[in-house]
């Protein structure tokens, strides 16, 4: 069967791009199943709202999504989100420090010899160096991992790791990761390691070891497991419900500039406001969405309110909570307040990527704070939060727990922020009616999603046959 | 809207080619909704059975369904099943009289500036002249047409007409027509006209039009009516169920070397045996298809048992009958029995294409008989059937009722006798687990079906994108 012998070279090609770790990434994935991945449908999205140009080439694309521009070539993409619906323009001008760059053709995804096991790529992209071109080559990357902006070439991204506005080249990302360093280079990184490095400041926090096992773990021969898996796998057959119907009517109003996914799942009394965006893959259950409010890919909003323009990342959950404006929750963060310990987060406020609200008190966290980290109850907050007044005043470093801050905390606060006005805009947040002000909230309303499912018998069975889709 | 521009293209292509009959086929069309084929998804199947080479451009696509290889450009095509597994290879010979030509590469369908609605498309092509297109060109093709083997151009095609085994040029089919005549050109077939001619004889036959009135009627302004329409609106919810979901589970045990469309509906006290075949918006309720029997693309089998080895062509409809072994069906043919005015066919008998038995008696056809036309009652068989036996003695002519024959009735049998082998083989009703007899039932077992939707919104709306795919 030609799909177990392409399993088999991209494994052969990541080993040999990590072959200074001496790391063999097969027995990681004992548990692939070609003949399950041949059962998957593959889907892409049309519109005349997005850039369209898709070739996938002897690959097997199972459960995965597509939109944009995207090349995929001999690789196994398995339920991944490809989203590139931020890629930039022919003529469009870029500026990297005191240089401007004008992009000679749109910019395009690729994806070659690689693995990808439902990861998110969203190219918000930001390598300099080849801006034309988003790059996914030789990588292996993993459940819920979140490759955001980040070209990746030699990788293996373990469990729930995110690789976000950063160039890698053959490193290991290990499970629960978070890294925004700019430029990577045959690095390793470990476990539960929180990385933020800019020009004018550094950002670093590790869960503990012990803390981290009971969230995710990952070892070779096993599928990954822990807290963070059992949460999902739990709500896994609500999605068989949305994948089983072609065409889904809304379950609940839509209104004026919101989009909610067809893909999405939404039970309870779940309520959305104007500009709202219900990405693929996010599930709702008695959520409240104020207006702007996001709930990106695999997103979980369950029993919560979010007053408005909160941005709510890939793969974040937000249970038993209630955010007040703009309240800003970073990838793949872990928000688990329950009925009798709910969580309250004050308007403003940073939830980190990759931060735990695990609760077993109530516990409300002031306005305009920044969290991170492993937080149980109210004692924790003293050594994983601070107030952005507070931080803002840091220019040296700080020690807090287990978190190194150093350099200045005014530059931090200010890139954070722009950031999240820029996805803000980015998602259609502000949207009045004016074409200018268009976001995905607006651009994703009447998507047509085609199907793709690989030969199901013979040598190719698992393997799509050559496919291109145009304008 | 570019959809709309593009169906008023295709009028003035089909006008320009009838112009001889001054026709101006845009009023017949006035139902036809751009909005409501904006809704509708498309779909093609991938086998490793079956050559793959579809090449989509500036068409609406609406629910319609393509098998091997077929471009299609700027045609609307709604609803329509182009079965392209009998398409010619490279390399392989066919005989004409006493040429023999070699294909000097695959055969594939051509669909350009058509419209063509509910129609079937099943290639077992015949044009010797230019046999590695099968070319449907400015045609206009209306509801459970079926175009068999035939290449047209500039046609007209009215409801429940089917062309077969003949290449049209210019030419005005009537609803219910049934042409197989080698070749035609510039020709008007009325409405109700059974005409088949080969070399050594020729058979006619004409429905009274107040006859034909009630069961189809087509005029401009007006979707098509009269009881067979009723028929198929009345199970028209059960489809709809079948298209719904993208992959469903079988409904019933699948015997070895037989076939089961995921696109068929399958109701009640349904058994299928060995070897059955069982195409894509068939209709099975209460239905018993003994070994090698097949039920093909919008056929309805409802309260009726077919013994073994029947073929039931495109558009056969048998309700509350019994039919011997290999009694063949003729396309679009209505075997109306009722509960207390059962219909029995014997063995070998050949109910010629659109043959229409509407029962208001019990009655019981004998073995190795040929029927034709319309027939309520016993006495209706007197002028319309005759025992294989006394056909085959005939060498001038017969007239019998509205029946004329002239020619030999021994060759007709035997070019009949022919063709239900070919396609009882060609379905894989003799096969007995040696690769070389693998037929449709075979290769169709394990068929993936991949969709495709319009354009959601824009000037593009209810087009589709460029879509190429190879194997």
């Amino acid at each position: 069967m030609k799909l177990e012998q392409l399993i088999q070279d991209v494994f052969a090609r990541i080993n040999v791009n990590l072959r200074e770790l001496a790391l063999d990434v097969e027995p990681y994935f004992q548990y692939l199943d070609a003949d399950k991945l041949a059962g998957f449908y593959a889907f892409y999205g049309i519109s005349p709202q997005h850039p369209l140009n898709l070739h996938f080439n002897v690959s097997n694309l199972a459960g995965s999504f597509f939109l944009g521009k995207c090349a995929v070539d001999h690789a196994v993409v398995y339920k991944s989100d490809i989203r590139g619906d931020e890629l930039k323009r022919k003529g469009e001008v870029i500026k990297h420090d005191h240089y401007t760059i004008t992009m000679l053709h749109d910019e395009a995804i690729r994806i070659r010899y690689s693995l990808m096991i439902k990861t998110l790529v969203h190219n918000f992209s930001h390598d300099p160096e080849n801006p034309e071109e988003f790059l996914i080559q030789n990588t292996v990357s993993t459940y819920f991992a979140n490759i955001h902006g980040s070209s990746t070439e030699g990788c293996f991204i373990q469990p729930f790791a995110t690789i976000d506005l950063t160039t890698a080249h053959d490193s290991l990302i290990g499970s629960f990761a978070y890294v925004q360093v700019g430029e990577m280079d045959h690095l390793n990184i470990k476990p539960g390691m929180i990385w933020v490095r800019g020009d004018a400041f550094e950002f670093k926090y590790c869960y503990p070891q012990q803390v981290l096992d009971q969230y995710i773990f990952f070892e070779p021969g096993q599928r990954p497991g822990g807290l963070l898996m059992d949460f999902i796998d739990d709500r896994k057959t609500d999605f068989q419900d949305v994948f089983e119907v072609v065409m889904r009517k809304d379950p609940i109003p839509i209104p004026e500039g919101a989009a909610l996914d067809r893909y999405a799942v939404v039970k309870g009394n779940t309520k959305i406001s104007k500009n709202v965006l219900v990405a693929q893959r996010a599930y709702l259950e008695n959520a409240q969405l104020g207006p702007g409010a996001n709930a990106q890919e695999n997103c979980y909003i369950i029993d919560a309110v979010l007053e408005g323009y909160n941005v709510s990342a890939h793969g974040a959950k937000i249970i038993h909570a209630h955010l007040g404006e703009k309240v800003f929750t970073g990838f793949n963060s872990f928000l688990n307040g329950k009925q009798e310990a709910h969580l309250k987060i004050g308007a403003n406020s940073i939830v980190m990527p990759h931060t735990i609200i695990d609760l077993d008190e109530p516990v409300t966290i002031p306005s305009e704070s920044l969290v991170w980290g492993h937080i149980k109850n109210k004692k924790d907050l003293e050594t994983h939060s601070l107030s952005l007044e507070a931080l803002a005043k840091i220019n040296q470093e700080i020690t807090l727990g287990d978190m190194h801050f150093k350099g200045s905390g005014a530059a931090f606060i200010k890139a954070f922020q722009e950031r999240i006005e820029h996805i803000l805009e980015a998602n259609g947040a502000y949207y009045d009616g004016n074409d200018a002000d268009k976001g995905h909230a607006q651009k994703n309303r009447k998507i047509a999603f085609n199907t793709i499912q690989s030969y199901q018998e013979g040598e190719l069975k698992g393997l799509c046959p050559t496919i291109i889709i145009r304008p």
